[in-house]
């Protein structure tokens, strides 16, 4: 058997001629999947050292298969590898280099495997190391996130809802949050993978004497597959992957978006640093916070390859179906967009100020109002109901707006006017860091919870 | 405090006048959320009985609520609940015919408590009744495939790549695979509630003393959520479940395109029951597969409704906003469209005979060649590397082709003269029975392997 | 021929026994596309009068048949029409209807048609219908836009990249960009029908000698589809139309991401009436902008409904599939959230104050540097290559916000310091006044041009 | 001013050193836009020449422009160009390599200019330069159609509603009927420019005396747009293109799934070529219609892009936001994909053979009951009300299956004992021939319509 054999001709020895150029390109996907060279070498070496231990190959062809396997490694590694314009996709590549490198001993890796159950092992592989990389990374941005909280985290704010301020909170309180929600995101991007592919063939098993539980522990899986046809049909695993970055996509772009409106001049509770910040072609005073708009943005690229790795799947029937190809230029434009949003959100976390005196303006603005709640549940205390404390503050709120002043601003008079449970302790409070102290049940915005909080995530952390 | 209060002057007591009727029907969510009314109620009991357990509300007050509350809930049991027009929600809804029944107490109950924290509690709940719900009725469509398997799983037919004839398999392996699918989607749909948002406030915690742990207990969740503004700004859970459910229907709409194939003339391997085909208005003659069609097409209803989920977060900044009200309609859309599919699917499952004679000569006929990788196998058992004897056997079917018949019906001395390694033997393994009696690697498609796994999903399915 | 058949038995005579429930269930689409009754009777009507003019049914038949058609008009048009729990859809309803209405010559009707071609008809008229609907009401939703302009268009606000102030602009110029948009969004909503599909009957013509150009002009299409499999298989107009649809919705949803800065306190350049307020149920002090959120979140439904279209053609062979049904759940969905979202836009347009003082407020800023650019052109004109004007400012804005005061608040020695082009006469430009006067070319945000703008649009509108 | 500024500097002249490699990586859009060079050039000469015409520029200095900007288009066009690595795009590459090329002239070409309506502008030139490219592969792919309906058109096979044999039908009258939706797709894909947003500055127009006219005129576009934030807020004409490039791939989506099903044994309509085939790794004698699966599946891919291009400018405030960067990436995204598609559609189209044999036999098979609707029709021609006929031949339908014969193969009085409206010619409308020449109303599969089809399509193409 010649050395010098193209990958193609691995497949269409039966056919005349080559393929309509139109078709190769659509069909060849080397330049896509060649990022799974690691783990296409890892699953041939495993399946190779298998079909050694159940003596279907010689030891001595094994070890040639072996060394020759890693040596194509080392060349992806260096940058060395030569694709072969006829190389169909990573697989074959890989399968034409050995052959090259240790010839017919070469030819006999594909025994007793079938590209399908392959590519399938080659994919739950690619997303164990991608789920490992992917959760190291979140755990940066939470880091930065932990340690911007311990440097200004007890700075007063107001908290939200509707764009409308609502109540005093504390920035720590804040980052924490998405702290929080990081960590649900590290659960949905948490890949170990159960059941290993390989040894299903073409997706109908193999005649040949092989031990799945040897290459599933060798690969790191919990156990082999347990029905070929769903095992070559399915990438159920990639989509709700998938599914999990769009989540962390999402809890990013939700910072995104509070960094384009602390850094505006209207809110002014942050500015970034220049070399975070981008400046305009026409207007020299500019500076904007390209990334966080970015991060907004870029979401939506994560979620349509969610839904792209969904679609493809619905309504085909099972056994390997050439649309199925179409997983991995999805996943893989999921990965590289998240893994560069968690670059830009570190980025810029690493490198912003925060404004104390604007946030607390915002908090203590006589427009603002952010205290009312407390008079109300001041009123609830002393027994009034609820709805009725509701009511009697929404008056109040009413009274103080007439005259522009806050409602802290207001005479005691008019408090007990508008409802006699009132008297002078109520001012007591009607400061921000009064509703703070309160604010101490479990969850809550208080100073002591903010710490004993920072503690938890740095110990989780390792900080 | 009158008892006929109308829910919105619950919220409006500060406005002037009523909504407009264009911003009430956009804000009015009642008629979608109404839906989770037991979640609502169980919600609030639990509520108020820690309130009455901290002594923010007297025994009293916390019997004459928990009476009211139950009160509601019968009337949402037995169909006699009455909306308000003025209802905004089935929050609003159940507060406001609370106070109606039970006067001032009523109106203490959202004491310490936000509309935000609460629905964010009454949606988590929700997802786990739904949890439960749909992995019932994934069990019952899983049962309905195994007694499939039981049945007729010994039928054979031909196993499709790219909708070509590949290779024999069993029908029971190709009904299993779908149970194996099934079993990982139930994964996907599983969600039990880590953390509790209820106490959370509007985002920003409260003053009151109250004790999260015992809510979080009493409504089932593992902990109470650890911060406040996350709680209320999140729909992360309904996303992440809507995707398990996105898996779901993925599957079943697999399902469905295999059963229009199987029901077609062309393939001709299966007929339904009349009680689950159509008819036309033109056409006496057809027996439409509907309901295997709208599989196909139903679950983009669902993929579309995960979509949305994501969406609506994305870009969002952190806080409460009124864009997540759009959460619910989207989950139930999902809900509804799934349950329906999996009845459905059970359904036709429950009422179709297969084609054994047409299944086993689409696996005989002499153009299928679906034996040729037996062919191929039986010389590289010989010591002819694959990819040689991938060669081999494409010649071989050329040589076939040429004269319309099946490689079976080869003479040997053509075998022979393609590669001097063939004797008669090789005409052992040229039966479909022979090829899947040997396709005993775990997870492939033997008689012994299928036999074993019928009974591994017949324990665990209680059957 | 009895006269109480119900519709199910004109389609199932053959088959033994009903539907199973759980697929009657996901069948029947009645309750879904009863809302097309006008056009399926419309399209009647032509089809009868059109088998009238060819005999192929009598005079005397078609006579009745549009007498009993125009009876089920006038009960669905007064609510009295009684659904019978048979109807599969609307097209079996009327049907049955007008058998028990007029007996055997309503069984006539559906001579020389299939439903396929009836839903297909059915359908593009509803565009039509729906079309005309939309765009009146996106007209309203201009004019309320015009009219504010006309009223406080030529106050002074930021205009914003990044949201960073950039340059001075005016109210007007704002409003008016929208008005713009919803004019080219009339365009993509804009359906004439230019197909008619009826005629084409299943999908495979039909022998009858109907005359297909008397129905198309009577239904006021431009010509019969050419391609009888084309008009029952494709569903592209109403995938296109819901795109034109989507691009609409993301207008509006544009303006309430805009409505939501401008009522915060940040921003404060608005005040929604009361009527289109809604308040906290915890805070007494909140005037949230719910309904610009919705219109913020709901555009996703709309895209959601447009993805759905297209995505339940892919992948379809020619020909009907059920899977089509799925067409009018989703375009619904679109119609729905479309009209309210006008709806909602139009309300809130129709009751906002703004406020010129802090919009002034926010464009003289010390901090906002809205008048760089001026500077550059202003050196620009004076010879200076504009990349070089750029880089002055910025050192001329750098110095400035070393001293925490406006480009404008410099002595004329600093500016003279960074560029020897410099004399007093800059100080001319550095007003917002005089920046938006000089900003009159084609398109710029100048009064005249506002002016001009506002009578090109009151002129179209006809206010 | 230095020749060898880089183009980041032309940017970031304020700034205290360059911009974090992370967000400079996630900002830089050079790799993605530069294919956009043609436009962004041509934009530029445009813009400069009128800067000429009005004196903004001296004549020698616009000559000197135009001639480095044609140079700098000679070195993209050669492949000579050398990026550098601080271009951040497109439009600062060509800024930078003019001004390293000509000097300080180069640098007054962004006079009167910004990036903001310099890339609306550049991206509705190239959607106008994409339109004429789309549009000739279609009618590449619509000639491929008809070219094979004229050579093989008149092949009769069985039309499927369901996956269910329905009626005969011609292949040509199939082909055409893809053609006919190509045609319709090249409505969606026509893209003339109305309005050119040249001279709209950063959002807020520009105060040099520019006429917009005359640019817009020299680009082609109708006329200038007429609000300056509109023009770069607003990436509708983008979406909408999309939009019309995703209808265009579902119908070829459709016409793939139609070559899965037409070449698999079942069917057996249709025999693809070898260079058009692809092989298996492991199956020596499979045939895989990869390109046909991909075209399934691929068009997911620009439904995807248009969805994205949706999203990114839903919930965005008016002005220019960073978000809209990610425009292009999908642009270019669905661009490429269906252009590969209709390269891959013609490739196949242009080597496919028909098999008239299966095909004639499907119509023929006693169990196809593809008459039917003909008996039916024969009956109302007779005055049976069709909705009686079609019960009627619904019987004849069921007394056939129950013999396992065609209904042409059932006796006279078998006709008679359902219906006695039934005499001996009922026998002459049960040949497929004599079904389809009676299918002669326009639109409908005959022969004669055929041919006049093909005569239209032939003219339409210059074929």
């Amino acid at each position: 058997m010649a050395k010098k054999r193209k990958a193609d001709e691995l497949l269409r020895g039966r056919f005349a001629g080559g393929l309509h150029p139109a078709l190769d390109r659509i069909n060849r996907s080397f330049e896509v999947d060649r990022r799974m060279w690691r783990e296409d070498i890892e699953g041939s070496i495993a399946h190779a050292q298998m079909l050694g231990a159940k003596k279907v190959l010689s030891a001595a062809a094994v070890r040639r298969i072996v060394k020759g396997l890693k040596a194509v490694a080392d060349e992806f590694e260096d940058g060395t590898f030569e694709p072969d314009p006829a190389d169909e996709d990573i697989h074959m590549a890989v399968e034409r280099r050995l052959i090259e490198l240790i010839g017919d001993d070469g030819a006999r890796l594909h025994t007793a495997r079938s590209r399908n159950d392959q590519v399938a092992t080659d994919l739950r592989l690619y997303l164990k190391h991608l789920s490992q990389r992917t959760i190291a990374r979140i755990h940066d941005v939470q880091e930065a996130l932990v340690r911007l909280a311990q440097r200004d985290g007890e700075l007063v704010l107001p908290f939200y809802t509707h764009l409308q301020r609502a109540q005093p909170t504390l920035l720590g309180h804040v980052l924490l949050a998405y702290v929080e929600m990081l960590g649900q995101d590290v659960t949905g991007v948490t890949y170990v993978g159960e059941e290993c592919p390989l040894g299903s063939g073409a997706g109908s098993g193999t005649s040949f004497p092989i031990d799945r539980r040897h290459t599933a522990k060798a690969l790191g899986f919990k156990r082999p597959s347990p029905n070929s046809l769903e095992a070559v049909s399915s990438r159920r695993d990639a989509a709700m992957f998938t599914a999990g970055m769009a989540a962390a996509a999402t809890t990013l772009s939700r910072l995104g978006a509070d960094l384009v409106l602390w850094t505006s001049r209207e809110f002014g509770f942050a500015r970034l640093g220049d070399a975070v910040t981008t400046g305009s072609s026409i207007m020299p005073q500019k500076r904007n916070p390209d990334g966080a708009e970015l991060l907004r943005a870029a979401a939506t690229r994560v979620t349509g390859a969610m839904t792209r790795l969904f679609e493809i799947q619905r309504a085909l029937p099972l056994g390997y179906a050439k649309d199925l190809q179409e997983d991995k230029a999805a996943l893989f434009e999921a990965e590289d967009t998240l893994l560069q949003m968690l670059d830009v959100a570190e980025a810029m976390l690493g490198d912003i100020a925060f404004d104390g005196d604007r946030m607390h303006a915002a908090v203590t603005a006589p427009d603002g109002y952010v205290l009312a709640t407390e008079v109300a549940d001041w009123l609830v205390v002393r027994g009034v109901p609820f709805r009725e404390a509701h009511e009697v503050v929404g008056r109040l709120v009413s009274v103080a707006e007439a005259h522009h002043i806050g409602i802290e601003d207001l005479p005691l008079e008019v408090f007990q006017q508008v409802h006699d449970a009132f008297d002078a302790d109520v001012f007591e409070v009607l400061t921000p860091e009064g509703a703070l102290a309160a604010r101490k049940a479990l969850g809550g915005p208080s100073p002591a919870n903010l710490r004993r909080e920072l503690r938890k995530w740095a110990g989780r952390l390792g900080l």
